[in-house]
């Protein structure tokens, strides 16, 4: 096998650093373990948010002004379902129910999500390796003063409104690491991994609650680099730095690199946090790590890159 | 309760004739007995096609080009589905795919078929009682030379071409009438029943193989009156006339009189055929029944309406 880079992802913030890698790697040198924690079923469906957010925007097909979804989409579906009285809370566009139908279709018939996932990434035209973390059932629950809430009760339905007190990952401790992922993270020709700029608390920590993920990411001595979500002490987007205050956690890359201490041999911060590289005791990278166009995925995927060639060498 | 009329039916013909007897009769007068044994599980979803017309047809919202699904349609979910390789033989509108998703949804959480169809029907802004023949599955087999298939594969996937050799209803002996279809047959103001002229071996027999349909169609000794589906040697629309010479038998409304005997108490036969009359000895009428108006279908009510009363006199 060549040589390639393994990303831990979650949602649309990991989605951009995972497509400016694919963009200045070579294709197939990419392979992404994607959180399933925000998986979850409604009206019938096995969906995969996580997954499809990365999947949509590797293969150019993501709904950027949305933020979630297809590009060019319809909205049928979703009209008439409020009509005939079905539940509205969550929109589903008409091509992304394609998704979602299709999946449950074949999981009923028997194939793992592993399996699902990477033959649809690939007929969309994803040259990267798209790997669940788990085929196991893994689900974020989300604890506030008004009681527990299924992880797309809490960040679709209520807005992320309610103050987090606690997280926990439902049936992690019985999960088993997807063969794919597990062979990635064991294969020689694995060069790197980088912990995407995701919510490292919904969206990372599913993952490291999996048994043996932990020891997995540090199996081969490959660098492991993050990238913050937190710039200053605000997330670029989402309920990152929100829930860091709710769980009594101070907003700063500082914090973050505190989570993944242990995990991690490098991190990648924003150049507006360059102040703070001297309490920083691993080798740390600083650039404009916002992405809004291309070519600002490209510029921090090179730096993560940039690290992780120093940490090798 | 006020006097209605009960239709028996089937697909797209006998939804034309239903939506006349709806135009000229007192709305909520109409109760309309449907064919359940075309319905299937595709995608994992649960489809009711003859339902799905009937209520389209009599909600206004039927795709008079296409002959099947609903009028302004989109089909973003289908294009997506073949990009995905998935199962696209059986074509589903963005739109009425929220019909099966949200029925599928409220099977699974209990409800009846027979309750499902009345709300989503009233959803919709239809009048008439929309009932199930059945809330057991009773599924519609076709024989060929072949083996045999699941009607929808018949139907719509290879286009009724094979010849037919038997035709048998999987489930019918030990499924029971709908709750709403037996309390209607069994109601004092129960004034007529109208066979739809829909095809009298697939749409119409598989409601007559439930155990205690043809009883119930006497219990109150309405009038029982069927509309030919037959007009000389053809089938207006789909493939009674092909089944029939299949199967042996002369396609002519004749043929029709006879599969129906000791159940109809009158019938309508389309004017080309008023020189069959004297071959028929229980009260007929002539009309023109060809349904390509709206007018054509009042019409061919009125022609039903005034036979019934007749009987009744």
């Amino acid at each position: 096998m060549s040589d390639f880079i393994l990303a831990l992802t979650g949602g649309i913030g990991g989605a951009k650093l995972c497509l400016g890698l694919q963009r200045v790697l070579a294709p197939g040198a990419l392979r992404i373990i994607v959180n399933t924690g925000d998986d979850f079923e409604h009206l019938g469906l096995a969906i995969s948010p996580d997954i499809d957010t990365t999947v949509y925007t590797l293969a150019g097909l993501a709904n950027c002004e949305l933020g979630w979804g297809r590009k060019d989409e319809t909205w049928t579906f979703m009209e008439v379902l409020q009509t005939l009285g079905g539940p509205a809370w969550f929109r589903l566009g008409d091509g992304d129910l394609a998704m979602h139908i299709e999946r449950t279709r074949r999981r009923a018939a028997g194939e793992t999500l592993t399996d699902i996932t990477a033959d649809l990434a690939h007929r969309l035209g994803v040259p990267s390796r798209v790997i669940p973390m788990s085929d196991d059932p893994v689900r974020t629950v989300v604890g506030t003063a008004a009681g527990e809430l299924a992880f797309q009760e809490y960040f679709v339905r209520e807005r992320c409104g309610p103050a987090v007190t606690a997280l926990r990952f439902q049936g992690a401790q019985a999960a088993n690491i997807s063969g794919a992922a597990a062979a990635s993270l064991h294969d020689a020709s694995l060069q790197a991994i980088v912990i995407a700029p995701s919510n490292p608390y919904l969206s990372i920590d599913p993952a490291l609650a999996v048994p043996g993920m932990r020891a997995a990411l540090r199996a081969r001595g490959a660098p492991v680099i993050a990238v913050s979500p937190i710039i200053g002490d605000s997330a670029v987007k989402g309920p990152t730095a929100k829930i860091m205050r709710e769980l009594g956690l101070a907003p700063s890359p500082l914090t973050v690199l505190e989570h993944y201490r242990g995990l991690i041999d490098g991190i990648v911060l924003d150049e507006r946090d360059a102040g703070l590289a001297k309490h920083i005791h691993i080798p740390a990278r600083v650039c404009d790590t916002l992405m809004r166009s291309l070519e600002d995925r490209e510029r921090v995927a090179r730096a993560v890159l940039t690290l992780a060639l120093e940490l090798r060498c």
